[in-house]
């Protein structure tokens, strides 16, 4: 859509350029169509792009206030969506649409949380959902998408091989991709709004998410961005994405100066989450960043694995992907000065990796 | 209190007859004081005995519509509550009492999710715990009590070996127990309070819970009077009860007509988080059969496994205990007829067993 070009409803990217698809225009944020009495994130369906079919009561995720190592936070605890992860805010808006075009079977390629939500939400309206995803990834995640009745189909390879595979697929089955869907991108939003509704107005200084394709990082970027334009906030939260020394593109680039990611090659880490060579949205997430006086960090695997054990004993059970935040708060610290309020993120449910 | 004797506040039964606690009377529910912006049970603060000095955000969790075998249901996804289970609903509520107690250490006693749910708000709070649990019990349980910062006590012999030596330990510190304390079944109350904003005043006919002590039955039970005595609801919904075969002295009570649950062995089953041989408020739980016009079912293990297998297809990752439930619908409707309108209560997140 870069090119000018009108996508068809299951384009997943634009078929002239390749590019990224996006919608043309947001609607405007208008505080009274809030649906007060409906306590998911289909409060906001005024804003989002598809009727509501079917909801496994995603969104509203609580937002409490933490202490770690003697710093108050904010902690937004998207691990409490229906699925154990954040992507169910795009998965529903997603399917939703998909589902509305009569389609039975899908393909969708993921490292787990993005796969796991998929598979349960395709297998509960009746779709076929077959989910390509590295051999080498987490045993619990692939269990969950059986479970959940998706269809495994194990990749060999590089991080990247099973998107490849996933995209073969797509020539011939509707491409139910969490990194490519504008659908997807557009359900994420809910989470700023959210947000604003949870502290009465009253946005953090520094939002921070672990970043892979940057999904829910974009989310609340375009969703504080609705709000700005429609004047109920009065400035930007700046932007934070935190990823793993192991697959850092986006710090990479904003070291760098750069506007898209360079090409890496990713090597293998607890933050299993978040291992995305070649993020799908990088662009504009560096966009995000510079915008709002953002920032990139990444941490080491040892400094995930301290932080996770640090949330749990807050009583905030999340996976590794999720504590890359928690590890990032010295760099974040020493970047934009103390006195900041900042919300972490906290995008996967740590009960999968326990026992 | 049975015999007239006033409690202190951290006894966790009566010292004069050994008999539960109770509160001698409960609020009068008024619409209007809802705290409408307040997306967590806390809400409802108005009718809890406690102030909140801490919360993880527990409550408000999804009441979705689903389809199993055919059969149309609502399921209150009480497995989204921040530790993973239903328990954090009496739990926030019990240790912000002991808390504002000055107390320093807690003992608990819990085959699994009530010991993940007292220590992580106790380590969160900054208070001990020490989790008395059958050397049996489940290995992903017992790690995410541990990963909480609770201290395991790991207890030999039958079920109730964990509770006699929990007793012992609490003659010397305080006991946070999930069974006994009076505070923890007031904060399950708001489980109804969120049916009945959720569907609109609008209940379902029938409620069916797991139950291990009833602890979430009575939640719902007395939430329920609370709002007929306020006129809000015309009719109190029916309330039944599940066990497992392995271990259902409320089903034998209710199948013979007696006022208290006669005592039982359990044996081994993979509901395990209802393995509760003496119910602490079984005499109250059968009062609520009887008065509901309610009932009392076992289920196989086999049952459950295959409700907890088509529970997931439907996207709802519940643990073998919530899938109870569902294992007793072909029971619930020979015994009720069709068209009856049922919420099932799903209280365990079944992502800790998988992978």
């Amino acid at each position: 859509m870069d090119c000018g070009q009108i996508a068809q409803p299951l384009d997943w990217r634009c078929t002239n350029c390749e590019g990224v698809l996006d919608f043309e225009e947001y609607p405007t944020f208008i505080a009274s169509l809030i649906q007060e009495d409906d306590f998911t994130l289909w409060r906001y369906a005024q804003w989002l792009p598809t009727e509501k079919q079917f909801s496994l009561g995603e969104g509203m995720t609580p937002l409490v206030e933490t202490t770690i190592d003697g710093q108050r936070l904010l902690a937004k605890l998207e691990y409490l969506n229906p699925t154990g992860s954040y992507k169910d805010r795009g998965t529903v808006t997603m399917m939703n649409h998909i589902a509305a075009q009569g389609v039975t079977e899908v393909v969708e390629d993921s490292s787990g949380n993005a796969g796991a939500s998929v598979a349960a939400y395709s297998s509960a309206m009746g779709i076929k959902a077959r989910i390509y995803v590295p051999e080498s990834g987490s045993p619990a995640k692939k269990g969950l998408i059986k479970a959940f009745g998706g269809t495994l189909m194990e990749i060999a390879g590089a991080q990247h091989a099973k998107t490849e595979a996933a995209m073969e697929a797509a020539k011939e089955t509707p491409y139910a991709s969490h990194a490519w869907s504008p659908y997807f991108v557009l359900g994420q939003m809910t989470v700023a709004f959210e947000v604003w509704e949870q502290t009465r107005g009253n946005l953090p200084d520094i939002v921070v998410t672990p970043l892979g394709h940057g999904g829910l990082f974009l989310g609340f970027a375009r969703g504080f961005e609705l709000l700005h334009e429609a004047s109920l906030i009065d400035k930007l939260p700046k932007m934070v994405a935190v990823q793993s020394e192991h697959c850092d593109p986006i710090v990479q680039a904003w070291q760098q100066g750069l506007n898209v990611p360079p090409r890496i090659q990713s090597s293998k880490t607890v933050a299993d989450g978040i291992i995305v060579d070649v993020p799908v949205r990088g662009k504009e997430v560096l966009a995000q960043i510079r915008k709002t006086g953002g920032a990139a960090f990444n941490v080491t695997d040892e400094q995930v694995i301290d932080a996770r054990d640090k949330l749990a004993k807050q009583g905030l059970i999340a996976e590794p992907t999720s504590a890359t935040t928690i590890a990032a708060l010295p760099q974040i610290n020493r970047h934009f000065g103390d006195n900041q309020r900042i919300l972490v993120a906290l995008t996967g449910n740590g009960l999968k990796g326990v026992g």
